[in-house]
């Protein structure tokens, strides 16, 4: 049976201080009333009904989990005893469902991502877990608008299989993200695609994976999962004794039968203020742009007169309790801005 | 006798969002724990008692004024019945002091100076009621410590008293803000001094001279003074018919007899953000500053983390209502924000 897992994890330190430790991006609404979790959850209702969709999130994050999604089985909210990076929460979810459902087939998505395309979206699921069935790891691709230079890029090779109007290649392999002279290349060649990070397969195929390329992983991840609810205190400190490693370098660089599948996802991943600028349409309330048309200004109270004279490419984000201003340019370095505030102490607003 | 008279106008619109219409900078602390006012207040009463300190202000300041100087005489507060600009303020003390005291020899102080030298200060003030008392026009000019083209300038010629520390010289000539050249010209002569608009005149000799550049101005001050509070709609139709004009442009420029006195005030006129950031020490409360070393940051709440990275020289301030950001080299342009926050009616900002 197919099944989607949804991958909560990620602290969203880059979106300080819209986003704070205990809220990271998921669990807000960012480019319409819900949260981007929601809809990706609702994304998925149309792919597999409530009791094979899957959560898998830190502690911290339990409660948002629970609260947003509350029709969904408290059993498929799986709350890891402590972060082990994107291996550990996805061994976790196919330890769970491989007793739940031996022949299972899954995609891991992103529970932050945001997907313009619903059309496309579903023809890719589809395809995905067709293929994954007879055993390959599919991952899907956007084909790249821009020489992005801040996602990684799957180099596509001779087509095997189609499927709505969605195109599966096999994959001759996987790029880190490139610099803005090779990110240009790669969009001329036409071969190249965005790596979204949305894999499929069939859990029984990741056990082996894990198996041969992590050695006591399995094992771990299964005593874990059964001792989740039943002896939190083993569960903490079996997982622990992994590695905190992501399911990339863990895994999928190490696999051979590997398909991607090309799809206009309209993907955006927002990752950091830039891309925040160019999502969020309109303003957060009363703004006065002197010379600074470009400037992204937002606060939390709808009602704050927000001004900006002369200043360019600036971002200016507002709470109650905390201030930011970055240029665009300079927007994964509010990072450095939350490590800051960490080495001071400055809980409160973490 | 000699008499202060405080003008409490300005509107300090250059320094929103932290002044307001009804809160310009005089009513507040800048570099202290005390208001503008209370400062000039407490350093003009080395040189007169409360009855003879004067303030001149618009009806919105008149609960400031009368609130942060209680120990005045409540016929010592003198509201302007509607703004006539600084021949309006200075014409209307002149009437009242006139009938108070026909030998009345006074200073118009501006009330949001800052003044760090007070020895200094005293020495010109008493140096300059002296020389009035004889007849001339005083003005009161600070050697110049850069060349900085916001300010007038006044030319120098043969020395004619002197008091203690400081030397009176006769004026050459008044001379409007200067460009960047012109300025470093001025600094290098030695003979230009910064034209802090502090003024000591017989109030006999200002009233002749208003009599003779302004016809009709004198009658009109002493009706509204003497409808202040029995007739104010007359007050205020008397008082209207006036025009909206500088004591500069209508008299100073226009006198003949005039001295200047020499004297190192410490003086600064904090009219922008950019000089406010010059002033100000410490953060208003935690701040974390990412290759923001040259960034002026300040909230109304102690509590608010502020944070900036990757800007050179702006200037944040933060207050519950509203937010400003602007480059220090843009200060002066606050006020095009205030005049489109007008026009577009957003007065619960202003």
């Amino acid at each position: 049976m197919y099944h989607a897992v949804i991958l909560c994890g990620g602290a969203g330190t880059r979106l300080w201080p819209l986003t704070r430790q205990a809220m990271p991006k998921q669990f807000l609404p960012l480019t319409s009333d819900k949260p981007l979790l929601v809809e990706t959850y609702e994304r998925l209702r149309r792919s597999a009904p409530p009791d094979r969709i899957w959560l898998v999130g830190g502690r911290l994050h339990e409660r948002s989990m629970r609260e947003l999604l509350p029709q969904l089985p408290p059993g498929n909210v799986i709350v890891e005893p402590i972060a082990r990076d994107s291996a550990g929460a996805v061994g976790l979810a196919m330890a769970r469902l491989l007793r739940h459902d031996p022949d299972a087939v899954f995609t891991a998505f992103h529970s932050d991502h945001i997907i313009r395309n619903g059309q496309q979206f579903d023809a890719a699921v589809a395809l995905a877990s067709r293929i994954a069935a007879d055993g390959p790891i599919v991952n899907v691709g956007a084909a790249p608008t821009y020489p992005e230079t801040g996602y990684g890029y799957v180099e596509r090779g001779r087509q095997v299989a189609t499927g709505e109007g969605v195109v599966a290649f096999e994959v001759i392999k996987f790029h880190e993200k490139p610099d803005a002279e090779l990110a240009a290349e790669y969009v001329r060649s036409g071969r190249f695609l965005w790596n979204v990070g949305m894999f499929t397969w069939r859990a029984s195929v990741i056990r082996d994976l894990f198996r041969q390329h992590q050695p006591g992983s399995v094992e771990r991840f299964e005593t874990t999962e059964r001792m989740l609810e039943r002896d939190p205190d083993r569960a903490l400190a079996t997982f622990s004794e992994l590695p905190r490693i992501s399911i990339d370098y863990a895994i999928l660089e190490k696999a051979t039968n590997r398909v991607v599948i090309e799809a206009d996802l309209g993907w955006l991943d927002v990752g950091d203020w830039s891309a925040m600028g160019a999502v969020r349409r309109g303003d957060s309330g009363p703004t006065v742009r002197v010379d600074a048309e470009g400037s992204y200004l937002w606060s939390s109270n709808p009602r704050k007169v927000l001004a900006a004279v002369g200043v360019g490419d600036l971002v200016v984000v507002d709470t109650d309790d905390a201030l930011l201003v970055v240029p665009r340019s300079r927007a994964q370095d509010v990072k450095r801005v939350v490590d800051e505030l960490k080495a001071r102490g400055l809980d409160a607003v973490l």
